[in-house]
């Protein structure tokens, strides 16, 4: 008996859709978190892809999320469009946000989206690549619990705040990137805990702010952000344009629901799209087509772009479907009651 | 006899000017030159500061920059202002697309200014700061002469890639940070050589790509990007708007005006303004007042914001005028002809 189970996309939509529409979710929300999920998994970004309706399922019976919020649009100003995800997750809101975002930056050749108010737990990649394959730059960024300290400081009070891009490039994959801005996941750190392993320096600060390699007190004191100084800054103006600039809350303002508490884990999300059509009319195409120039040359000299492993698993997925591992399919199906 | 000569900013504003209109700079570009540098060396980031104004001048001399360009604005869309500088020093364009950036910024909510075919020296922190000084929230970025390699490459191909931002705090110094995406300035790497010294590892690649401590073969091959790939993909990114979407070319596409040659300094640099007061209306102070807690958080932790040494020495500086090494003002003097 084999340990995984390989779906058809179609067969893993449909699972989503059961087990997310058998917990309470309304249609529209289960949609676009269906389309989230299979996105991620068909990517094989396995930590953002099926595995994820269990806490959604859980955050949703903890009272963490509203399964039928409607997001309500507000046409703030000429390329401004604010969502209230009213407490629902974000991912509904970006698809309702979406067709403003790309009409006001087509017309203003700048715009942005700010959701407001939302639970939010998806990968940042398929946001933006939705706005590539319109022919825009899209950039999104988001924060999250407070788990990182600030350079030179010892206490956790910046999100893993994620930054994602995605720069259109006709007829091949777009050049995306989505990475956090703490130097790890922190799943990553529990998972040298369990294992009894040391993390490497650099990864977290105890809580007296020393460097530590012990998981456990990595886990009790803080995270770092990458590029130390300059990635804690970059996270910095990310928690602001994603907080206090739309409305919203601070990473340190939000926590998970759990078991016991329904948390306050909302917050928002910024979306800026630019239209290269609209800052260069004519001539958009043929810049567009330049910046292949930049890409080739990285590629020439051995280095990669990024995405490409996730861009090579789509195909495959196309191909094969997607393979997950038995036991998550028996909590999906059960989770479903199907 | 002292090493180093003490100017009022008065005097330091004049003698700039004088080196400046004396080499043949118009009065409108001597005197945006003269404040941007002026503010760096008030701020005692003198790598910026007076100095830069010998470069300005062989720039020139060699051809390299048009001292009497008119920067050509073009009202592209609502939200995009183009400024063609024609050659000429960035600064004088930027101070010319200003106040379109703010009018868009406030009606639209978000703007962007694009300043295409321009030379550029100056640090980025000056005209972000003139942006939150306005109540909005600026970020800037540029590209530079390509030293850096991709992560995972060995080829100079990126620049340094700077990304500045501010953020407005009423009634304080706003929260302002400009790095580059380098991991450290060419110029270390240089006075490491000088020096025989060794560089740490991680700072650059030699022509084989193979990680090294020798400064010479650092220069002969390629500096890094901060942050490993992250930095790679964030100067990637910076590249692509400050390069392609605004119409202008990519890193490795400019090289510096030398003794020999006027060389191909020209490239583009994008400034985005957002309006808090567009985003939210009445609620803006009430958020930007909000943002304070971050603030007050990363401090109280006993970590620094950015910028605080330079509005220290700022303080400073408007007290007791600013000090360059008596070589640096005997050459000043003399290009001044005074």
């Amino acid at each position: 008996m084999s340990d995984a189970v390989t779906l058809t996309v179609e067969q893993a939509e449909r699972l989503s859709l059961a087990v997310l529409e058998g917990n309470g979710f309304s249609h529209d929300h289960a949609s676009a978190i269906m389309r989230s999920v299979v996105a991620a998994q068909t990517d094989e970004c396995h930590s953002h892809g099926l595995y994820r309706l269990i806490g959604c399922v859980q955050a949703a019976r903890n009272g963490g999320l509203d399964t039928h919020a409607a997001p309500e649009i507000m046409d703030q100003a000429p390329a401004i469009t604010r969502v209230n995800a009213h407490k629902g997750c974000s991912l509904l809101s970006f698809e309702k946000g979406l067709p403003y975002l790309i009409e006001k930056s087509r017309h203003c050749g700048v715009s942005v989206l700010a959701i407001n108010n939302s639970f939010h737990f998806s990968a940042l990649w398929p946001e933006v690549e939705q706005i590539s394959a319109h022919g825009l730059v899209g950039v999104a960024m988001t924060p999250t619990h407070a788990f990182v300290a600030p350079a030179g400081g010892s206490k956790p009070l910046l999100g893993t705040n994620p930054i994602a891009f995605s720069w259109p490039r006709p007829g091949t994959t777009p050049y995306t990137f989505d990475f956090a801005t703490s130097v790890i996941a922190r799943g990553d750190i529990e998972l040298h805990r369990r294992a009894g392993k040391t993390i490497p320096e650099g990864w977290a600060v105890d809580q007296a702010g020393a460097p530590t390699t012990d998981p456990a007190e990595a886990l009790a004191g803080a995270m770092l952000t990458f590029g130390g100084h300059k990635g804690s800054a970059l996270s910095t103006m990310i928690g602001l344009l994603a907080g206090p600039l739309i409305g919203d809350v601070l990473g340190h303002e939000t926590h998970a629901a759990t078991e016991d508490a329904p948390g306050n884990p909302h917050h928002g999300e910024i979306i800026i799209a630019f239209s290269p059509e609209t800052f260069l009319g004519a001539d958009a195409q043929k810049h567009l087509d330049h910046a292949e120039e930049l890409f080739e040359r990285i590629i020439e000299q051995g280095a990669r772009l990024p995405s490409q492993r996730r861009f090579e698993a789509r195909e495959r997925s196309a191909q094969n479907g997607v393979t997950i591992p038995k036991v998550l399919h028996d909590e999906l199906t059960a989770l479903a009651g199907v």
